[in-house]
Order: C-alpha cells, then structure tokens, then sequence
C-alpha cells in the first residue's frame, strides 16, 4: 500500500491532524507528515509538532492519499499554489483527497470539488459554490473525496478515510471498539 | 485561574493528549505541558511534539489540575516517582487530578483513588483495586478526579474536565457544537 501524505501547515488545528494520522497508524497504513516551509510547525492552540519531512521532499514518494486538517491553516493550504497542484494531480489520478473542518475551501479552489457531496465547518459551508451538496454530517466519502465537519468529527472523519484506503468495515468496526469510540 | 499541568511521557496516546488540551484551551484555560526528561516527546504513533516546559522546571508554578494523557506513557507515569509525588499532591490539595485510558493506574499508585468512582481502558480495569467502581462510561468526574476512557473518548474527557474545573454547562455545549462534536 502506498503511503499517505499529511500537510502541515502553521495554525492546523490539532485533533483534526493528530486523529486521522493516529487511526491510519493504528492499522498498518504508512502516513507521512509533511510541513509547508519547516519540519516544526506550531497548531492553532499552541501544540508544536514535528513534521516526518518537507512538502518539497515529500512529493517525489508516490502517494495513495492527500490529508488536509483544517484550523487557521485552511486558508495558507488554499493559497499555497504548491498544494493546490498537488490535490489536482491527486484528484486527477483518481487518488483519495480528504480535507477536514475549513480545509474544504482549498478542494473548491483547486476545482477538484466538481458535483461531490461533502461535508465542511459550517462557518465556510458558502465558499463550497461548485459542490453538489454540503451536508452536515461528520464525515462525508464520495468517490475518491473525503471530506469532515471539524474537529469534533475528526475520529469520524479518520474513520471515513480508513474505510476509503480499503479497510474492512469489521476492521474499522474493531478499531472503533479498540479506542472506545 | 491558575494554570493546568498536562504531563507528556514517551509513548503518550496523540488524541489523548490533544484533545483535553484544545479544549481547555479554547475556553482560555493556560496550559502548561511538561516533559520528563525532554521537551521533545514522542507519542504511541510516531507523532513527536514539544513540550512546553521540562516537568522539573514547571513544578514551581502553581496549578490548578493535573492531566495525564494515556497509551504506553501510563506504565512510565505510573513508575516515575516524581508523577507519583505530584499526584499526591494535587489530591491532598484537593485540586483536580485527571487521567484516561490507561493513565488511571497512576492514579492507583499514587493510592488517589480510593472509594471514588473512574473509569479507565477496558484492559487495565482490573489493576484499579481501590476505586469504589470502574464503569464503562466515557468520562467520570467524581469529586477532585476526571477519568476518561479511550482515545475515542477524548473529547468527552476534555469536556468534563473543562466542567470540572469551572466552565459553565451553558459554554461546554457551546463549545461542543463550535467544535461540531
């Protein structure tokens, strides 16, 4: 299986990052952290965290998902030209792209958005002009977007992405029971 | 309102650690998280954070609670004297003492849990002999101790200490659904 791709850019919201990445660890999946500018990047309440590499390094690995949390960061991953790229060329591979709490607004910018239902903070709920619906669940799959309302559904949204990597719904079920979800 | 001690051991659970900390947080609590022996510290799924302090350097503050995030941290936090001390402390001083997952059996050793109600992660339920109950529920606050579950139950252990510690009903729900949990 290939490896899973983390962005980390300054002010993501802690929960939404760490949640996904703790889940995807805990049944085997390689995930790779990777910061915009440092390999030290501090979250939106103060948690420094460390990022496995640099964007820059990280894009030669061929990736079988993009992860983007949401938090303040939202807004520098939508106007990062470099993430914008890289969720297109995700998006038109056929690759996984899932974006938590904010972090929506940088699919719809990259028009990988197109006819999806999703799911987003509700704050943000009006920049996602070309999805085809913005629910308010927690977490949203469809095709190859995964999408999550914010930081209270960030297990949830862990979840959706495990089920979307090909996880058995017994083993997401199991994992559930195992972190006493 | 005095600040809250969040301690950080090698192997801390990642969800665990965000979360109670995001939370108090977001409703201005000053949060101060301490390592053992490095203010670099390493969590169960390879996510290394900084901490905010050495724990020997924090401990002239005076705090109002003391955190003690799970996974394989517990077993260290349960053996480290200094912990142990500490937890003493802060319960003779009747100031809260919150643990979750396996957390709690630091809580035991410290001999803090006697005749009150916990809970803890289903594997370690048998070690805490002197609590007067262990039940399954996600978060329990009886008297000065908050007891959390799991990683899934991370939020809900967050919750309840903000609780515990203060914050209205009224601006706990608020923050539930700012949070969209």
């Amino acid at each position: 299986m290939k490896p899973v791709l983390v962005i980390m850019a300054p002010g993501f919201e802690e929960i939404e990052l760490t949640a996904p990445i703790d889940i995807l660890r805990r049944l085997d999946y390689e995930v790779v952290t990777a910061g915009l500018e440092s390999r030290t990047v501090k979250g939106a309440h103060g948690i420094t965290m460390q990022a496995d590499s640099l964007l820059v390094d990280a894009e030669e690995k061929n990736f079988a998902a993009i992860v983007l949390p949401g938090g303040p960061a939202s807004w520098t991953l939508r106007d990062t030209p470099r993430v914008k790229k890289l969720v297109q060329e995700f998006a038109d591979a056929g690759k996984l792209v899932a974006a938590i709490c904010a972090a929506p607004i940088a699919l719809e910018a990259a028009g990988v958005l197109k006819e999806h239902r999703v799911t987003c903070y509700p704050s943000v709920k009006a920049e996602l002009t070309s999805a085809a619906e913005v629910s308010g669940e927690p977490a949203v799959t469809d095709g190859s977007l995964v999408t999550g309302r914010g930081p209270g559904a960030a297990l949830a949204f862990g979840y959706a992405l495990a089920a979307a990597l090909g996880t058995t719904e017994e083993k997401v079920a199991q994992l559930k029971a195992d972190m006493c979800f």
